[in-house]
């Protein structure tokens, strides 16, 4: 069955699985130590426009969140993020299992408003009882947000400027940053994006790997992440893993081409369903589509096309989500379009 | 050059590598709820010949012994192990940083005795401090151990009856259980392991797979056991690239076929040892081999093969250790014949 | 200068000073075995009328609450409460640092409401998703609230009612139950108040001692809590002085007697402000009274009076909090009246 | 009956009990903020001729050592004591629940050896694979130690000159500080013992108060460490309590006169004990002495004065634990003597 459910649901880019099954019987030292692994960390620092960056490789998502987060805050310190942000709903709780609280502002269309980030860190200092309360020590922004929202190069500017002010890091998810990268309405560019923040990651699991996530300290890691990746499980024996995969993805620019065919995946899908008369939920121009439908059609539809019920709106309707990935083949598209 | 250092230096066996290839542009449902992962469950029930428990994939084996052993202990419990234990030495404090304490015995060449395991439980809970002090709340051995070792039938029992006379749950770390199992020394059949423990892990990462642990719960998993996987950040969201490995390791036999062969590989690298005239350092009967050299000796076999230093013997002895592994070609322990 | 600041400013009732001189030189067994410490448990448990309940003492509020939470909590769940609550603003994450999520709903005044609470239980388990969340294990209230406001026994059942149908343990944090018991406004007799809930603390820190909280499980403590308290930094070596506390308090209803004259106390204060023309910010029927007054009011206040600037209001206006005592003389609050 | 348990079976000196009870009902701001916390800071700091120190007061010493501990470890690193340290047996694993290993050492009579602390550092960062173990963070000795010897000033040095060496932190836990500063066979200052480390804690439990503990960081404290205090539930609302105490105990050296007698009490045990011909379990020049006896004369001697059963020392004979304390009459020592 047709299928936008997520952008995991398949395994790798082809190009990928030829590589890993090329280099099959080499002898690697372990843990990341392996040539792969370098090669592909001074591919990411050039595609970036880094140097003095360090470069790690971890296995998933919320690994990669709570390992980064952790080894960033001291035990009183926590993060800052939107109500809406991954860590603060959809790990199970990754982030306090670590000893931190994750503090929270609200979200506008999944987005942290720099404005509002000020006023919290303003009122939270001028509190006289502050020191009886958590310490915020970063803060979390998903670049694009769980809506498909993207920020303006504006609005980070002016969040990392509140962070810099008040010298607390600023940390994006970038679990889906190559479909943020490549949408057409991202004005920023990628030589650039990381003078906007202090650490990110970029995601493979969700852009054309079978798994990993490329983290990227700005400017230089914390002392013994290798060790704190260890404690936090996260370790690959067989590092080369990770490093195969995103050499060959930030090989002549895979990563992004693939990004790019998912975001025109998704335009085309939203032109679609624009044409059939759906209106969207939130006007997302990246992977990530948002429509409103009738309970009723969306139950009709479920039995011949797999997409996730997002949230409900009103009585009768309720919010679902669309996803295309790297691999969402146009005939996919097209066909979906008969459905509707 | 040739390398004897480890059994995580090659990818995967070539039948996981092409069934990731001929099944890549599937589309499964994320976090392990695909038919794969299902497939592999059932396939590792039947061969352990157990109908009631609860099997979980995760990625690394630090990952999977600090997941399972923080969602088997209450907060005031803490893991007994011998000092050589795996846990207690080279996971960065994994275990303590779940909050747990690693409660060391004494070792016997890697193995732990039962005689002090009781003696251990009997004075801990006569001392009438014990309340001031860490409960022990579960036993953690590894079979083979650190050391290449493994437990007699008999020694299992004895150590799996006192736990159960102390109502502590046994748990066995497998990393390696294939080279344990399919040892000619070993005494244990397939069938009956499970019934010698509580807990245990089916390493795939050190035998045969590009990485993936298979925890089996003989009796059943604790509550919530995915909710705990997702929290230490060890949810995969390609859960089918588990499922897939250890579907293919578990048909017909494999696991246990390519597991045999490195511990054939490995006695016939023994004979060779002793043949040339190098003493045991320990007697291990499966793929990890340990002898004893000089300092000068192993620096010049430094420049011709990949090995490890194991630790210091005497002033001018040490202790060396080479692996051999499901990849291992005949071929290469011939070589190593003709340097040694 | 006369000060409505908090009440936790004065040393304890003099009756416990008194015991403590006279009881100073006797030689007791430490860490609450002493027979002062179990003559106040025997007292406590026939106060509330519990006869197979286990009582704890504790030194902080703070302690009490981070301690009894994690000794309830399974490492996957997390501890609901309003966004009000005192675990969730000014313990400095104490609950977080143990590795467990705050799950917060909305506050009516300070407290729960039951159908929310029920709402949100609903919800959760009917995600789809919710594995990948922080699991509910306990709900965590109030008596009387952060704004001094207290539960009828209708809204206590009714919250406890939900817990008890999704089998999750209702907590109720005391550290001034004696002023919400004492209250006019109450309408639950302390012998019934421990079958509204499954554990609770009595606040003896706000409440006439020195310091010390008694932790009472209605129906049994968690296994091995001795051990926990421990763990936590939280047993005193010389238990007695806690148990002669809460002996002296609960001898002859001293607690309950020093409780009510504090809420006299409150409601005195009250009616001097009401009659002066201010209005209430929270209508308290308890020992913290909260009013609106102008920004420049409150300032010229806080130089004759010490009491807490609450919140601001509007542009001209803040809410402030004076706060009785068990140990505030009458006389105080008429010095009060003539300042005002 | 005739007690030497332990040194915290009775209450306070006198003179706190006084001030106490002078001081009941004044007013005071909570937390440490009072006049007589600020007044006690002071006189530790010169007693101990320390400019700029930071003083905390917290209310145990299990408390005081997880606290301090974790507020100067990072998450990847453990803190090294010799295996009969008090953190690393009877403290139910705080050190651990706070995500922080204890890396053990031989005990020397208690007692941590400079040279063995050397070596094991040494070897630590000359193994390949330490990254994938704890980072030593800290050293953690007890002055006196749990058996009652104490460091001369030049063991003293030795161990934090390899501190200084490896840039981690000394910390002295001083449960029983007095007592081993006011040992004839003491030969350190009090005025230079702060230069021999770089943190410490003045026992007040064990030493004239009815609890506390003054933390003293010698070159200041960690950033936010009230913040820490108070994540640790450690934060006293009634803070002048410790305040008082600790005031009164430095004042005209009272603190240093009642560790004093304890110790000439002590010495007077010890000549009795040995007069009757018992020998010495170990030779402690403090105020735990430790003497071998047949269990059956043990066992006689429990029907008439309280002490501890230490550990056995061969079939027929243990060793026992006899303590006195700053509140030990003469005549109980001359009653003892009449009944050995």
């Amino acid at each position: 069955m047709l299928s936008f459910e997520s952008d995991y649901t398949e395994g790798a880019h082809p190009a990928i699985i030829s590589r890993l099954s090329e280099t099959n019987l080499e002898q690697t030292p372990g843990y990341g130590l392996d040539k792969y692994s370098e090669s592909a960390k001074e591919k990411i620092k050039a595609a970036f426009a880094l140097e003095g960056a360090d470069v790690f490789f971890l296995v998933g998502g919320t690994q990669t969140n709570s390992t980064v987060i952790a080894s960033m805050l001291r035990d009183y310190e926590g993060v800052i993020a939107v109500g809406t942000g991954h860590i603060g709903v959809h790990e199970s709780g990754a982030v306090e299992y670590t000893g931190h609280k994750v503090l929270t502002l609200k979200d506008h269309e999944g987005k942290m408003d720099a404005g509002e980030l000020e006023a919290y860190l303003k009122a939270f200092y001028a509190d006289g009882t502050y020191e009886h309360m958590v310490i915020p020590g970063m803060v979390y922004i998903s670049f694009p947000t769980e809506f498909g929202t993207i920020y303006s190069k504006e609005e980070m500017k002016a969040i990392h400027s509140v962070c810099q002010r008040y010298s607390i890091p600023l940390f994006v998810d970038g679990a889906r940053l190559g479909y943020g990268l490549m949408s057409e309405a991202n004005d920023i560019d990628v030589k650039e994006f990381a003078s906007l923040c202090d650490v990110f990651y970029i995601g493979g699991t969700k852009v054309g790997a079978l798994f990993g996530e490329a983290v990227v300290f700005c400017g230089g890691a914390p002392a013994h992440f290798f060790t704190t990746i260890k404690q936090h499980g996260a370790l690959m024996a067989k590092g080369r893993l990770l490093g195969l995969q995103f050499d060959t993805l930030f090989t002549d620019g895979l990563y992004f081409k693939i990004a790019r065919h998912a975001d025109e995946m998704a335009s085309r899908l939203k032109g679609i369903f624009l044409e059939k008369g759906y209106e969207t939920f939130i006007d997302s121009p990246t992977n990530q589509q948002f429509f409103i439908m009738t309970r009723r059609r969306a139950a009709e539809l479920h039995d011949k096309v797999r997409f996730e019920d997002w949230c409900p709106v009103d009585k009768d309707r309720i919010a679902v989500r669309f996803v295309t990935s790297w691999a969402t083949p146009v005939g996919n598209v097209l066909a979906l379009g008969n459905i509707l």
